[in-house]
């Protein structure tokens, strides 16, 4: 079997959904730990998958390196990456990025759908780029192994960062705007600056994000795959759920609001439909990985192309992008 | 050479002082870097550790096991091991344990001095024992690997915290009472439980713990450490100089006042002499570890016995201590 990752879940996380990941042969999945949370709350976060940790070791592990997505896969369990969709963990402090990298933080956004200490959100009436700040925490990001993730970021800033970072970063969650016009959706500029740095796209099963949402259907999105494959070749693409499972709808207005508004804000969503959306049916939860492998195999991916899809790609960049320039990559190390 | 590890020093770091553990030959020590500080504000320190370590990669890195004291023998530089005096950086949160020694602390004092939130210190007129968080933070940290140390806690808090631990504890820097009376010093019946259960003891070189204080002769402390080894081997001996460099007497206000009082308190001083004491001649710093080993030698140990003390034994000792149970030691597993 090929390795299954998913670069980005958020759910209400239960000894159920790590039993789906094992059903669906998940062999690691980039869960979210931070939203709008600082530094001491993201402790708190981390103090509850320690628990989890200790109490379902057939179950799950803590990741760190890629190897440990073999591991997982050797050992029958799904090994659990960190990230935040929000640089709030790191305060306005740039020391934080080793200390959150040492507690096992391998993704993190620079800004979450608004401006950010670091860069502009995709929700953001203007882009001005990279600050200050910004630059110093995507060198330090660099040196120590945390991947710069633009998810949630705007365009301008999106290509700063591509720009400015010595080593490949992600768009762990998106789309490309072509097929489902969406805020958080991105253009052919993006991607193309993405993939040809090296980077790498995981590509969403949010509903917002898909065209027809809750109705798309597993055939358009493959056909997506396939389009985006042509234009920009496969191995810098994955997979990047967003799936959400599980939770109230309390905390998609947390996703959304956090603390920085007292006012409703409906995101991606709308007054008429202001909770999380349904999945598609071809996508529920953990176990339906294997719709996807037959859906990308039936567009006319061969078969290294799915395996590289559904997660070596991701392997392949965890290999290259977690550890120390200085320890891991003779080829950094010459700068 | 035989290997020199240091179990506690705190100094006001600096490039001559991990000049000076080079020229030593001082392959471990185990630094102080919370007294009082809460978690938030000791993350701060490790901070500045981290700084150290990237600036002098050549003298200095951050150790985590035993291994990495065979590491720095080889690399000609010293282990940095981290350790907290106090529990204060955990607060009130059994899930900071793993944190911290995820962090890389290898040590922490379940009291200094005053009463803790775990256990009593030494200064207190009563000592009731350990707490019941004191009991539930041992459990987590025989878990984790984080040793317990008793040093400046009490005698009935730290008898039962050798009683209560089911892996050998600490006192990484003190002396037995009987050659020098001094309230931080052992009483023999401290000394044997915490031998006969496998723990450690570093003697210290700081005046107040010495006899004779400052004037103390390096063949007097050499005596002693004999008749400590005469009555309860030389196998739970090592040495912890409990070195305080280079500070400003602020810093000594800082370690005996915290935030506790707003009253000046002398410790181990006295109001005719506040400060910090000069160290004894014979052990001014990092460079006179020499003088130890040519002194054990002089009142009688044989080469063996003087490797073990003045650096095998806490080898040993981290081999055994700084890993998870269910990782490293098969025979705690069976529990």
């Amino acid at each position: 079997m090929t390795y299954r990752i998913d670069c980005l879940q958020y759910a209400n996380w239960s000894e159920k959904i790590f039993r789906q990941m094992r059903e669906g042969g998940v062999d690691a999945v980039h869960v979210t730990i931070a939203y709008h949370e600082n530094f001491r709350e993201t402790v708190l976060n981390i103090e509850a998958w320690n628990r989890w940790f200790e109490q379902f070791p057939d179950l799950i592990f803590q990741g760190r390196t890629g190897d440990d997505v073999r591991l997982a896969r050797e050992t029958g369990r799904t090994a659990i990456f960190f990230g935040f969709q929000n640089p709030s963990p790191i305060e306005d402090d740039i020391g934080l990025v080793e200390i959150v990298h040492t507690l096992g933080a391998r993704f993190m956004q620079l800004s979450y759908n608004n401006q950010s200490l670091l860069a502009t959100g995709c929700y953001e009436a203007e882009d001005p780029g990279l600050t200050r700040m910004g630059r110093e925490v995507i060198e330090e990001m660099n040196r120590v192994g945390l991947v710069v993730d633009m998810s949630h970021s705007a365009d301008r800033s999106t290509l700063e960062a591509i720009e400015h970072s010595t080593r490949p970063i992600a768009i762990t969650h998106a789309n490309p705007a072509q097929w489902a016009p969406a805020r958080r959706n991105k253009s052919d500029a993006v991607i193309r600056a993405l993939t040809e740095s090296g980077g790498m796209i995981g590509f969403s099963l949010y509903p917002h994000h898909l065209k027809d949402k809750s109705a798309c259907t597993l055939h358009s999105f493959c056909e997506m795959v396939a389009r985006t494959a042509e234009k920009f070749g496969s191995s810098s693409l994955g997979i990047g759920s967003d799936l959400c499972q599980d939770h109230p709808d309390s905390v998609v207005d947390w996703m959304r609001m956090g603390r920085w508004t007292k006012r409703v804000d409906y995101g991606e969503g709308s007054a008429a439909a202001p909770g999380f959306p349904d999945m598609p049916d071809w996508f529920r939860d953990n176990r339906d990985f294997g719709n996807l492998e037959t859906g990308l195999r039936t567009v006319g991916f061969d078969p290294e192309e799915v395996a590289g899809i559904m997660g070596e790609n991701w392997l392949q960049f965890f290999d290259l992008s977690f550890g120390t320039v200085r320890k891991t990559q003779a080829h950094w190390a010459a700068e």
